[in-house]
């Protein structure tokens, strides 16, 4: 019996291209030299019976085609400069609703400042969406250039788009994450000027804090900074859910994780708040709300291995 | 009983999205200017059951995804800088198969001299592979700058393709064409200082000349200059086809179709083959073997739209 790719899950199929590839930087985007700036690219490809929920509507599923994409370029403190749009679908669908996918995108488009430069379209059984944000950058945030000490830091509330897959209601701050998520352009902007480094936030703050972890460097987060709501517990103990399972474990925010010295607190005029610091613990820990220290899984939102 | 995107075909639909976006050039890719030169941009998706022929194997289904993308940074006499692939699978494919298309994706990358920047994975019901392509161009060569009195050129023999996809042998020149096309790198680089005009051949040399038809502009091409062998003609005899129909309305050539002035012929360092000119009839236009002079049909390979 062969082996499926099913059984080494994602990451594996991944480490397979980047190893037999001298020129893949493995951070979330491409970085190209060009004579006075970088460019930066990056492609993610939206498959409908994977990322969007049976609720999600035709216009959203065009928008988050480009969020996920520039949430890559927003990590990297780039500028967007264009997005690419490789759209296939069923030969059934309803003009109408292609239309309002590409108002979706444009939408987008519109909102992160990033023109709609090239376009393609094909047949496929299922709506399949794949763009390719380009963007530059003098000087582009890394994601594991933090220094012990370091605080670690969040653009938002993390654990929404989690929750808002388990319920059955619309027009909530939960449900609208999941079916709505933005990402941290501005943000990332700023950022690259004062951060020591940055990632978004898309299988989960647990994977990417593993993602980002370096040899002999830990970091400890604390429940009390994460800044969860008594509703949020609420709602997840009336479905039976973990709170923390969908904190940590899910993902899907599109938030930037990011690394900044104290120093630089006071002048960061964005959103954000510190959730924990860079330890030199080599383990990812939790300070639970009762003083408790528990490791942080490695487990986030992952193709194939199912959990 | 609404209207479906079969119903309006591929072309509507590209048109819509090139509406309702003012960013888009209508040409083979996008172009974006930086401080010295051109970012050349372009994506391609390709799907398994439209784009992979039943015998083609998993290392050409990876070459071709580089292939396809490629072939538009020729077109427009771009220099390649880098290649990014998201590529979706089942989940029961074998990992050995999927390992054979990455070999695919980086042997056409060594081939087409572009690195391989960035890599994501997914899971769907088939093989669906989307490239995007990157180059830089100071002058790109655009697909509709010819003026009267230009001659028609292209980089190779047109039709070869549409034959092997009709053929059950393997190891001829036509299959192998059908199964592992290549794109004109270093032809397109050299014409871009040489040619008035340039594009790829991709659904079928009279599709592309309607594409790059302008106003009071039209094309008279010569059969006896298209080089179409005896054994060509045989074969599709046998298998009751018309070979005319081969040639002109199926494509998968990614041979580069160009337009160029008498008097830089002789300078021109590559393989090509004149087959016709630029007119003002304002028609598309085929002078058979036999002097007849017939209208060439708009007609070419489309999504959705039964032929």
């Amino acid at each position: 019996m062969t082996i499926k790719v099913s059984d080494i899950g994602e990451k594996e199929l991944i480490r397979y291209i980047i190893a037999n590839s001298k020129h893949i930087t493995p951070d979330d985007t491409a970085i190209t030299q060009f004579s006075d700036t970088n460019l930066i690219s990056t492609c993610d490809m939206l498959i409908q019976s994977r990322h969007f929920p049976d609720n999600m509507s035709y216009f959203n599923m065009g928008f988050k085609s480009v969020t996920v994409n520039v949430s890559d370029l927003a990590a990297m403190g780039a500028k967007p400069i264009g997005f690419l749009l490789a759209i296939a679908m069923p030969k059934d669908l309803d003009v109408d609703s292609f239309k309002e996918i590409i108002q979706g995108v444009l939408e987008a488009c519109y909102f992160y400042s990033i023109p709609l430069i090239g376009g393609d379209t094909n047949e496929a059984s299922e709506i399949i969406i794949s763009g390719t944000a380009l963007g530059v950058c003098e000087n582009p945030l890394m994601k594991d250039t933090y220094g012990k000490g370091d605080l670690i830091a969040v653009t938002g509330d993390i654990g929404l788009a989690a929750l808002g897959f388990e319920l059955e209601t619309l027009d909530n701050i939960y449900t609208n994450k999941a079916l709505k998520p933005i990402a941290r352009v501005k943000e990332g902007q700023i950022l690259k000027d004062f951060a020591t480094s940055a990632t978004d936030i898309t299988d989960g703050l647990a994977s990417e804090l593993y993602e980002i972890k370096k040899d002999n460097f830990g970091f400890m987060i604390y429940e009390d900074l994460l800044g969860i709501s008594d509703e949020y517990k609420q709602i997840c103990e009336n479905l039976g859910l973990d709170y923390l399972d969908k904190i940590f474990h899910v993902g899907e925010d599109f938030e930037l994780l990011f690394t900044i010295s104290k120093d630089n607190l006071d002048t960061l005029a964005i959103d954000y708040k510190v959730i924990g610091e860079v330890t030199d613990s080599d383990v990812v820990e939790l300070t639970l709300e009762n003083g408790f220290v528990e490791r942080i899984e490695n487990r986030g939102y992952e193709h194939y291995v199912s959990e």
